[in-house]
């Protein structure tokens, strides 16, 4: 059987709130004439310190949302919710394909050959469910990992203190629960959308490490599996983006630019209700 | 018309989570053998970042659920929700009578009577909404009030980081936001019920300050509210206490613990849907 995907259809990508348009931003500069659609679950945010079976029910309900936009694949640019629904989602979107970040992290951490030794900072519901050190574990059977849950580098994140002495203190205290005598990390994985605007500040204070995030490989893994399925879009005009959010877009609007990289106003953002 | 009360019936307290621990904490000491039921809406927490129309949609949502225990009183122990939709609340629970936490904070501020200069800690959405000044105005006319909105203090908090040295660069970046040649605050209102675990922080960063918060304050109304009503339970026995949460006991036993001053086990709380 042959499916025809008509290709100026849009990406859907859903995330719990503003930190998955760092996903977003990395998409739209590898493929920048697709069409893309983004929802942020903002009445609900944060998934990250929220039960698997709520982050479930929450993510199936905003995803099937984004398929009233006619979507030919879904990208689930939140770690939480990769990390708790995937499969989920996978089966709820069947046929269209879904995309998850804590695969192609993994990915970019293992490609960076750093080492064996990977530390992941992400979000407790994450972290509790261990899925970034399944995923890097099946890459690399020599790996040790260790899994660090760091809310306050979200909040950081959000309340736009990403360098300075607060910022330093608090990576610093992280990094000093994750490592001991018995483990100093070769690579940081940046596991929640939160933490690319941290980047810097984890570099500079975790020294002589590689540090990765999701953002770049998912981008990639989008343009594969949509080449593979022969959905690239055929238009050279630059694609459209609609944002759309459950709460708050005033809020949305200025933490989002933070994390898109460009202005946002209320004007560019939906309100909609699941 | 005259109104029978049975007594023994329980006084409801409702927060966003686990913060309003806090006041439940204060009522049990100012009132022991009351018996109380405690909702924490940790499904859709925080509150302090969402909309007005979204914190009272769910603010109604969870007291209907607190008013299946047949309450006597309901205690909205959350600054946020308080600043809100307390009118929507007190019109949704009638007859029952309804006390939020803002009115007790500012009547606290002002009775310390340290001077006329204001300054309220508090989340964004209370800041966004002036209630705490409206309040203060309304009981000091000559009071100049600043409102500063301090979500990191909300993460400070949860995180249990509650003293050292990254809670007190925190606290000095907030007053220093806050503070300025025209405006040196004479007392600090915690307005945000996670903000009394960082009361000794606050009080050594702010120096010659009075720290006021509203748990007492609004233990000493709920007490009076009762006596008008004739409502204080008869019985000399120590009140049972009831918890509930709409996601993740076991966050909530681990953080909760904090604020209530006691350890908490799953065992201790009920998961309820609303």
């Amino acid at each position: 059987m042959t499916i025809h995907i008509d290709t100026s259809l849009p990406i859907g990508v859903f995330d719990s709130g503003v930190g998955g348009l760092t996903v977003l931003k990395a998409i739209r500069e590898t493929l920048p004439n697709e069409n893309l659609v983004y929802l942020g679950d903002t009445a609900r945010l944060p998934y990250g310190t929220k039960s698997p079976a709520s982050i479930e029910r929450y993510a199936i309900q905003a995803t099937t949302k984004l398929r009233e936009y006619n979507i030919k694949m879904l990208v689930v640019a939140c770690n939480t919710a990769s990390a708790v629904a995937i499969v989920a989602l996978q089966q709820h979107m069947a046929p269209i394909p879904v995309i998850g970040v804590v695969d192609p992290g993994a990915e970019a951490a293992v490609a960076a050959g750093a080492g064996d030794s990977y530390l992941v900072l992400a979000t407790e519901a994450t972290v509790r469910l261990g899925a970034y050190s399944r995923a890097i574990k099946m890459r690399d059977l020599g790996a040790e990992v260790r899994e660090q849950s760091c809310e306050m580098l979200v909040s950081l994140a959000e309340e736009g203190w990403t360098s300075g002495h607060i910022a330093d203190s608090i990576v610093r205290q992280y990094l000093a629960e994750a490592e001991d005598n018995t483990f100093k990390a070769d690579s940081i994985i940046l596991g929640c959308t939160h933490f690319p605007l941290l980047r810097d500040t984890i570099s500079s204070i975790a020294g002589d490490v590689v540090v990765v995030d999701s953002a770049t490989t998912t981008a990639a893994v989008v343009r594969e599996t949509l080449m593979s399925h022969g959905g690239l879009i055929v238009s050279k005009q630059p694609g459209m983006l609609k944002l759309l959010a459950t709460d708050g877009i005033q809020r949305f609007a200025r933490v989002g630019g933070q994390f898109l990289g460009q202005p946002l106003t209320v004007e560019n953002i939906q309100l909609v209700d699941l």
